[in-house]
């Protein structure tokens, strides 16, 4: 399989992508209920993704499946009836997995229950508080200001009781059983960047290598976030054996530059590759090393599971002034950063494909590249042109030991042209799979 | 054993230290005879060192312990009978170990016996000459100018006998039998930052630890320079496979900033653990490489012994222009400097005894830290605090094979922030130790 | 065998050797032929060196060697019977192993046969056509323009037939069978940094080297590029055991620093030799990792070879505009850079002949120097002069495991100094070789 993104319409891509994240938006999500069945249903419109429910109670290693959490209504009225928090405005109203609560308080009696950002005064906050029994509303710094005294009605109307964890899986068989494993998380109400953009550029990217044919196998796992992979690994431990590679996808609908935060192995082959065409992307980007906080990957690279496994974003987590507040809305997602989050997700994993190692079949001096038609026809250049460099790597260093990644690093040329020349030499007979 | 300066009065503790430098300084030290003798006499006031007495002529590797220098008086008088050199005025003003020597000479005969420094005009050298039979003055060049024509009496009224070299021994018996060697010199003269603080900042470190519960056992040496650890090493040859860290201690009552010279192993637990201690300082820190030049770091990373021996010094030997003159005197080490110098040191031993390796007893993704009250109550705020970032360090670093320091190191948290949270973990269950 | 440059006249070995160079630059060199035969009877009134002759057709790997190639004349002539395109006035004008032919042919059928420089208008280009059979010429881009139309007699008087290939070898024998090899380019005509350089500095380094005692054995190939040092490669393929070390000589005498290739190993001994001398040198200088672009050594350093040898000259070839153009003549080269090259040649093998591993006889705590009479007689100094710290390094890194150069690179001490030092010590007894 050669990926390149010259396959695809990348604008019709980056649109459809973002019509999705426009749909998904509205949904309150949470790591349980309604919400993430329903997101998980219009993702199923584009890829035939599996869902699976876990029942509340289920031990799943040091964690327990929470009750189920489901919201119908939730607001704070003022005495003249009028709804001054509204949860049908904004679902970050609420704390989300507020337990039930109707009575009349006092402000003084309220505040207590309510959350604000003092440094970004416009903003609500997104709060959550899934094992502590208590509710609560997220407002603007503003609007708690301008609070009047006196005594409001304040009704969270949610319900807290056994049912399931849902989450939904996509596995695409591939000629080998080794698995990549890309994974996101699907548990939050109406934040765009952090939650959605990961949501459907997995899905596409899923609708995409469906239609390829595939060396490995391609496991999607759409999640809640902590509990769900917790779940997930605890439901799956056998098969975790077969993950070869694996990336968290979060955080990449935003203009900011792309970051690749490595796996706790810190060099894994996922590791070369996404550095790699990051490195060769010709735009920014950062490397960060592996930290134990984060999204699902801390459970992925726990130590009893280490896997390969580490998260290509844009801006990471917690880095974006508006990470977990209301101005993660739909303006700071644009399709044309999805498209290329999207694209540079193919490009990795066409890496991956393609990453073999070969063995010279003339180890000895260089082959005459000529006679076969492979080598320019007058001498005397000032230098060999980047094709035939990249020949002359592959056939040096195609010695058993170093992948084609490893050459196109040490070399310092595309791993897209040293598979390409890879390709020409296996077909002149200059190459033979190494094992 | 968690040590912690808060625990000190450091004001006092440097007071304290600078009281015993001034004690110190006017006795006339060399590697062997009263000097050393009366010094540890004064250590004894604070700390129960032990002195050791080898003969001379004792075979120690390739050395002989030398005779017994003493020195009751010598000068130089001018035909008027003045004392225009006097060793009662100070004590460099003879080179250490001279012969005895009584006689009259001319100002041309004199000279190749006087010793200055023409670049620092006004300051008096200290010169030695241990192991070759002469005799001569150190004068500040100044004076050597001023020198008139004419004969000398010049008396040297020292005595080279066979006797004995001194040095003292303290050892503070820990759990373990592993020790940590803390080596300082006190063969010099009047120099206040090259030798006395050492000595000073060791006795003090030996009184702080000796009230505390040790892991580890400690040995004192104060010694003096090149022939005294060669010495203790003939001698107790088979003691040095318990060294499992050490320092020598030496110029550590200047202003200029901590500098850190690794052991020849470069990389041992008493380097990292040293470097550590200064990069959480807060304060410049300079580290040195493994050099063979040095202080008794010499014999202790000679190839047959090779320990980890590091040095943690303020301004190195030789890098300070007052060094081995007249100027590195009771107004170039100061109180504070000690009593910093003091706190360096303890923090590194405090990172000795605490470092230790741990295994998650949950290592299959994260233990569920909100149940046991170890987690933040609201989720969704931008980052975790330090706290519950170095959980999740220890956590997921601890599978056996990384020392609590070289989490600490791989996090960028400092090590009293990991020890403290290693050890609520370890509470809650959720580590055990590994061997 | 201590090299050192001070027993070489620098001034009259850089006169020798462009003197030579001057000689040989007329004579149109390739690949096979005459030109190379009469080259190497020039370097043979200087050395030794056997020649031998390797049969058209005979099969050296993957490879064949090709017809012999000679010249005798070549022109364009215009209507007036003018030669326009003269052999005779440049042996670049012809493209090297041109097929014979001979015809009248309009501007614009000869045009496909001119090769020019756009960018370097007033320069002939070098340019070969070995494994192809065509014929062309070569001119200044200025005389393509002002080739008027209309018709031209075209000659080129060469041959192609059954013959052989040449090549120079010189051998010497030292007290090992390990060899040193030294390789140098002789195919091409008027150029002289471009091969010319290479082969009188190997000529001279070879003169010298058979007036000394050798450690190793030399091995001095004078070959055809490529072709040729497979051909030697696969006619003594059970030799290049015994070669420990190598360098390919080239571009070693214009005005540009020094650069030093690394072998595909990358550290081998050679490698941090050569790299130690342009360190000490004093002068600037460029390391550049391996790449398998270059002169002979992609044949050395091809996978089945894998040998360590790497390539020391002064600008690379390609990175100077007079590269493989007719500016590349008896200006572009100058005896001092010959002389420079050659001293730094001699100074990498002086390190590679006196670089040995020793064994501390004394390894536990220094020996004392100073009844040896190895040591400064009064104690106190600031710092140890620079011969006394290399005894201490010397001492104190030799355990078995470390090489002179390894020690001379971690105390930053140059090798001369380091070796000097450790005959010294070896004289002593204090140090003993180690296997």
């Amino acid at each position: 399989m050669i990926i390149s993104s010259a396959n695809h319409d990348v604008d019709n891509i980056g649109s459809e992508m973002y019509r999705l994240v426009v749909e998904l938006y509205p949904i309150c999500r949470s790591i349980t209920g309604d919400g993430i069945r329903a997101s998980l249903r219009m993702l199923q419109q584009v890829v035939p993704l599996e869902t699976h429910e876990v029942p509340t109670g289920t031990h799943v290693f040091d964690w327990i499946v929470p009750p189920e959490w489901n919201i119908r209504d939730a607001y704070v009225k003022d005495r003249r009836g009028e709804r001054v928090i509204d949860f049908r405005r904004h679902n970050l109203h609420v704390v989300n997995y507020s337990v039930p609560f109707h009575g009349h308080l006092t402000l003084d009696e309220l505040r207590p229950h309510l959350h604000t950002l003092p440094e970004q005064p416009d903003r609500i906050p997104y709060r959550t508080s899934y094992y502590r029994e208590t509710w609560g509303f997220c407002i603007s710094h503003n609007q708690f200001l301008s609070l009047e005294k006196g005594e409001y009605e304040v009704c969270v109307d949610t319900s807290l009781e056994p049912g399931a964890l849902t989450y939904g899986e996509l596995y695409l068989a591939g000629q080998s059983s080794a698995e990549v494993l890309i994974s996101c998380h699907c548990c939050h109400p109406s934040l765009a960047n952090d939650n959605l953009s990961g949501m459907v550029v997995s899905t596409f990217l899923a609708k995409e290598l469906q239609t390829q044919t595939r060396r490995y196998s391609y496991r999607f796992l759409f999640i809640p976030g902590t509990i769900g992979s917790i779940t997930w690994l605890a439901l799956n431990e056998q098969r975790t054996n077969n993950i070869k590679h694996g990336l968290v996808v979060a955080c990449v609908g935003d203009a900011g530059c792309m970051h690749y935060k490595r796996s706790r192995l810190g060099d894994a082959e996922i590791d070369k590759a996404a550095i790699h065409v990051l490195q060769h992307s010709g735009h920014e980007f950062e490397v960060l090393d592996f930290s134990p906080y984060g999204y699902d990957e801390r459970q992925y690279c726990s130590p009893g599971f280490n896997l390969p496994v580490g998260s290509l974003t844009r801006t990471p987590h917690g880095r974006y002034p508006e990470y977990h507040t209301s101005a993660d809305n739909l303006d700071f997602v644009r399709p044309e950063y999805l498209a290329d989050s999207f694209d540079k997700y193919l490009a990795v994993i066409d890496v991956l494909e393609n990453n073999r190692k070969y063995r010279n079949t003339n180890p000895k001096c260089e082959p005459q590249l000529g006679k076969r038609g492979l080598y320019g026809t007058f001498g005397g250049r000032k230098d060999a042109d980047q094709y035939e460099l990249a020949m002359l790597w592959v056939l040096n260093l195609s010695d058993g030991n170093n992948t084609l990644l490893e050459i196109a690093d040490r070399s310092n040329l595309s791993f897209g042209l040293i598979g390409k020349v890879a390709e020409t030499l296996l077909t002149h007979g200059l190459l033979e799979e190494a094992q």
